[in-house]
């Protein structure tokens, strides 16, 4: 059996696969969201930086985090998996185990794929969720509050440690992100929040993202804070109007996550200079 | 403006994109089939062999002839796109205008996707189809007659050219699929047909396939025939009972499709040995 062959067979064994064998599978999707996005040797990642398990997981968690930004549940996936010629089968199945542990945390059922031998890792995931309500980018008002979940800075901190040779740990938001709570507070503020996205290129750039979209400003209180410069943060950046404060910050206490009002809506545009600093 | 910005440019405007922009795109697709493959240098193609064109053009069909072969109607597409680094503009352009060329003839947006630079040029292609009736493989009775469409060998003749340094017509199939006839012939025939796939293996190997699937054996008339050993040869297997057979032959008249009876679904089980002859 060739080292695909058991990819496949790991993967069938994880529990987490539905449907396969066709050259497609049929889904109910009515009114799904649909999202692909790339986790690659090389570009996304090092194979020094991660454990093969650590690949597989973040992989999933990239698509799922995009997700969560637009308050859908994740409910399938299909998988396009580029494993490297020399990949040992310990190797492999450390990979297939990650990819199930993320399907399992997040109730995902892999239902296709294609799997190739090539140079390096590469991970094409398109994931499939469903929301009752999408929440989009559009959608915010002049006066809306700007509120961001977690606390920023630590990705950038760990991605200069880990460019520099150094070591972080496994904990690290760069490494495992932490999405599980994340999910459970986002499905449950869709009602009180106007618009939303993650924050992947740091916050700086989401506001300027945002602002543009919506031809508002996005006025921050600190605007100089150097955490506002870190991307790949898995937070989510939201705007809600101004009386639901409260009820937010209840359902962030619910689900144990941490709130930051950072700044306000306004007439105008925003400008800000996103460029990361050199430490 | 950077090589992903001018690509995403570029395919916003070859006019077959739509939805994108945020975090994930909504569709209605109920009852939806779902299929991914991978398209990728050094793997499925050599830079040497197809232009930027013609690889964006083929990686598309490669998930045509999918979608094809379950009797579905192309639909969307997501596209995770590796760029190669040192791609230069035009060169780009041509893989827009080939992916965008397979979009136009098959009606198919691109809503979606992801795109990153590396060292190799590696396309993945999320397909979403619809049909009402998606054909299977696993319903094939005994005495069905087993028929392909086209003629087989030709791809594998070219490959072995290519292998070898030389050159081949851009008019073969190896090179740009024949997929628009055999789409609608599908479409059409669907009510005749009883199971059926796509001969990407070679019809010998398809022909163990089904077998096993159907614990019943797929019995050619010449099973000798080296042009059954040739793979990726965008044609369809297909099973039908006997009296749909003058039925067929005219659907096939009318969408241009040539038709091969080659054997007959009995008892039994197949081992044809799917093995590559050298020339």
């Amino acid at each position: 059996m060739d080292l695909e062959a058991h990819f496949l067979n790991a993967l069938a064994q994880s529990g987490v696969v539905w449907g396969l064998g066709d050259d497609a599978v049929l889904l109910d999707t009515s009114q799904a969201l649909y999202m692909l996005d790339l986790f690659s040797e090389g570009v996304h990642f090092k194979r020094e930086w991660l454990s093969y398990a650590q690949i597989g997981y973040k992989a999933m968690c990239v698509n799922v985090s995009d997700s969560i930004a637009m308050a859908a549940c994740p409910k399938y996936a299909l998988l396009g998996m580029q494993l490297p010629k020399g990949c040992a089968l310990s190797e492999m199945r450390q990979l297939v185990a990650g990819i199930a542990k993320a399907c399992q945390e997040f109730k995902i059922k892999i239902v296709g794929g294609d799997t190739t031998l090539g140079k390096d890792l590469s991970l094409s995931v398109t994931l499939i969720a469903k929301s009752s309500k999408p929440l989009e980018r559009t959608k915010i008002h002049p006066k809306d509050l700007l509120v961001h979940t977690g606390t920023l800075g630590q990705s950038y901190k760990d991605l200069t440690t880990l460019l520099r040779g150094g070591k972080v740990s496994p904990k690290s938001k760069f490494i495992r992100p932490q999405l599980k709570n994340l999910l459970g507070f986002m499905l449950s503020v869709r009602p009180l929040v106007h618009a939303g996205l993650d924050i992947s290129d740091g916050l700086l750039a989401e506001c300027n993202r945002l602002s543009k979209l919506n031809k508002l400003a996005c006025k921050l209180d600190k605007p100089h804070n150097k955490a506002y410069l870190s991307g790949e943060e898995y937070e989510l950046l939201l705007s809600i109007p101004p009386k639901h404060k409260l009820a937010l910050l209840r359902r962030a206490k619910q689900h144990r996550i941490k709130l930051n009002f950072v700044g306000v809506a306004r007439r105008g545009l925003s400008h800000y200079r996103p460029k990361i600093w050199h430490a």
